[in-house]
């Protein structure tokens, strides 16, 4: 792995060769069959437990859309039309600006969706910047497309905001896009109006992209509000990546998409300022950068277009009080984690989560007798109390763990249990 | 587009630049919007006839397993476990030896399977042997992986076998595969166990990789039965990509496969021989091969869940009568269209279709008065008869045209009087 300057400092291993499923794995397969029953703070992945199922209006539409027969063909490979319309009016909602639905390409969840992004920017000799810590995924796909990964902090002092002095100074000529992910994850932040339009000036400074992974987009119960980074594109241009799988709680129905946010048409036509400079770089011509985007979903698989058929009904028939119990539920679930780490002398959070579905802690390593790192506190308790943690190392920070809180409540409380109990036993 | 000499010598264009759902696009949007209704002898998709609506033991399936909400959650990124041991134990029906669940990687569709292939491929330098005429998102996959196209002729004169001198000829040290297509797309043949044996040999000699693009596995009604080529897997390394698409007649599920045919473990062992010094290149030792594989999968999109875990009900419960019924249409049809054309002058085929969906058959531009290609060909087809038909180029052969024949028998017919109607037009 490639050895990197970590947040305070230290040398800490990239993530481009871990990911997290992989390390989840790892630690699943140390647990004993005999001992107690797993549970896993691990993944964002609620649908295990009844109290994160989806709406049955989102299952119908999906049932009723199978059983019409109508869509068993191939879709478009951008999309169905009036699965991106869907899709477009349900982003334009929250932006000042009204989406088309040529803006929006569907995709087979928000991983394709990164894939997408990342290879249509690839260049020979080109970088990315990446927040850390941050979604390994993003550093894997990366090392695929030959894009260098270069790795802005996230200040954990300032409630995970982007060190933009960082970002400044990584960036140069070849450098294509940064990365942000509002709600955060694995952070558990939601940014401020404030720090979103610097980023995008940060952006507009640079001449590179912005890339806005909103997949957690307004699951935020804290403070700030859900400001989709769309809101600046006039500012910086701006492809947001999101998909039905978390607000809808269906990530097994791989539906995301790819938005291209442009209000002043900086992607489609030829005009040449400051902006497109990077374009003229990246496509030689900016509008070709539409056609590439085009071309590209040519070549990748897509979702079932029976699913995408769905996806109006499904934005039409949600109800609210859905949306609410799910928000209600993760505030819940992450005040029990905030409060019990606070009773957990060896674990220390910097701040309280606030959105998405995960959020960072730190471990107090020489608090501990016998454990070496992070790595080592995550095997030790999955093999003595059955509980899965991500190490931190997993997503770029080295003695952090990053905890999952969707997850139902009493499960929680026993997993959390165990956790504290453990750090007790293995206390200086 | 990049020129390149063709079956007559005569110079044409790589069909890199061009998908044939692109040109289709082109083709309909020529259509006279007052004129006769559309039909369409141009896409491997007959999903709008409900005479090639699947079984409903098939979509029943999926309700059922949407329904449980079991499976609304991620699966592995390379598939659900009883998912990739249902395909295993489906394809080693036709094989000498059992595949296992980990030879399988489920993908969105055969498309996403070639995506896989020709990614983990990908090396600087290296090039991929590919069938001309043949699908083009082979040469655009290629492209976007900056893997070198190399393209080898099938002998239209020999029921469109592989040139296997040219493949010799065309193969260097720095070939990682060459690609076949069995049932033939766009040709309509299928191959006998004889000349796939000879591909597996020549694949050996030159220490490459074959790709046998499965995904109209099971469609053939010809004298020629379907055989895999995973049956010379221990002559030649193969991975075959497949999918439900075809013979299921559900293109839009996007559920596919790719599978390492690899009953001797060299893709898995670091043994060195013959066959594995294209792998030291490719992978730097063989096992690193599966692992890149592993890997990659994490970065893509895949299909849904729930999709996926009703796998192992459709292959059960799918009744033999229900494949034999699609044969059988298919074989009426192919015969609707090889009768028919024989009756027109300025149209030849050189062999009957046998299997997949569709078949080619050849233009003789001097006998048409006013029609310069096959391109021309098409353009004034859709605009004067509302028919559409792919033009050659679009899959390599130039004043060739790839006819569909997956279309309700009374549509067939009547596009194919039109089609006889226009030809009478513009003879000479």
């Amino acid at each position: 792995m490639e050895i990197q300057k970590g947040n305070g400092g230290e040398e800490i291993e990239a993530p481009n060769n871990i990911t997290i499923k992989g390390m989840l794995g790892l630690l699943m397969a140390n647990t004993e069959a005999e001992g107690k029953k797993v549970i896993s703070l691990g993944i964002g992945d609620p649908t295990a437990y009844s109290c994160f199922h989806t709406t049955s209006a989102a299952q119908e539409a999906v049932v009723d859309a199978l059983r019409s027969t109508k869509f068993n063909g191939y879709s478009p490979t951008v999309g169905l039309p009036h699965t991106r319309k869907a899709v477009a009016e349900y982003l334009s909602r929250d932006l000042p600006y009204r989406l088309q639905a040529d803006d929006v390409y569907v995709t087979a969840g928000c991983t394709q969706a990164i894939e997408i992004a990342l290879s249509i920017l690839a260049r020979p000799g080109a970088n990315i910047l990446l927040p850390r810590p941050g979604f390994p995924i993003y550093g894997l796909c990366a090392a695929f497309r030959h894009l260098e990964s270069r790795y802005f902090d996230l200040l954990p002092e300032k409630e995970w905001e982007v060190d933009l002095s960082a970002v400044e100074n990584l960036a140069d000529q070849n450098t294509v896009a940064m990365v942000i992910i509002n709600p955060g994850n694995p952070c558990g932040n939601v940014y401020t109006y404030q720090h979103l339009k610097k980023i995008a000036e940060t952006a507009k400074r640079l001449g590179i992209v912005v890339i806005a992974d909103e997949v957690y987009g307004h699951l935020a119960f804290g403070v700030n509000p859900f400001v989709p980074m769309g809101v600046f594109s006039s500012v910086a241009p701006v492809l947001t990546l999101g998909s039905m799988s978390k607000r809808w709680l269906v990530p097994g129905w791989r539906l995301g998409w790819l938005v291209t946010n442009d209000p002043d048409g900086t992607l489609k036509s030829p005009k040449v300022d400051l902006l497109t400079i990077t374009y003229m770089f990246l496509c030689l011509l900016p509008s070709q950068f539409v056609e590439r985007l085009k071309k590209y979903c040519d070549i990748g698989g897509g979702p079932a277009t029976f699913i995408q058929a769905a996806v109006p009904t499904i934005v039409e028939q949600t109800q609210e009080v859905f949306f609410r119990k799910t928000i209600n539920l993760l505030k819940q679930t992450s005040d029990i984690c905030y409060e019990k780490f606070k009773e957990i002398g060896c674990i220390s959070c910097p701040s309280k989560p606030e959105g998405s579905m995960a959020f960072m802690v730190k471990l107090n390593i020489s608090m501990l007798k016998d454990i070496s790192d992070d790595i080592d506190f995550c095997f030790k308790l999955a093999k003595e109390e059955s509980v899965i943690i991500l190490p931190g190392l997993a997503v770029g920070l080295k003695n952090w763990l990053r905890i999952t809180f969707a997850v139902e409540p009493s499960s929680l409380q026993e997993a959390l249990e165990r956790v504290k109990s453990f750090c007790q036993r293995h206390s200086c």
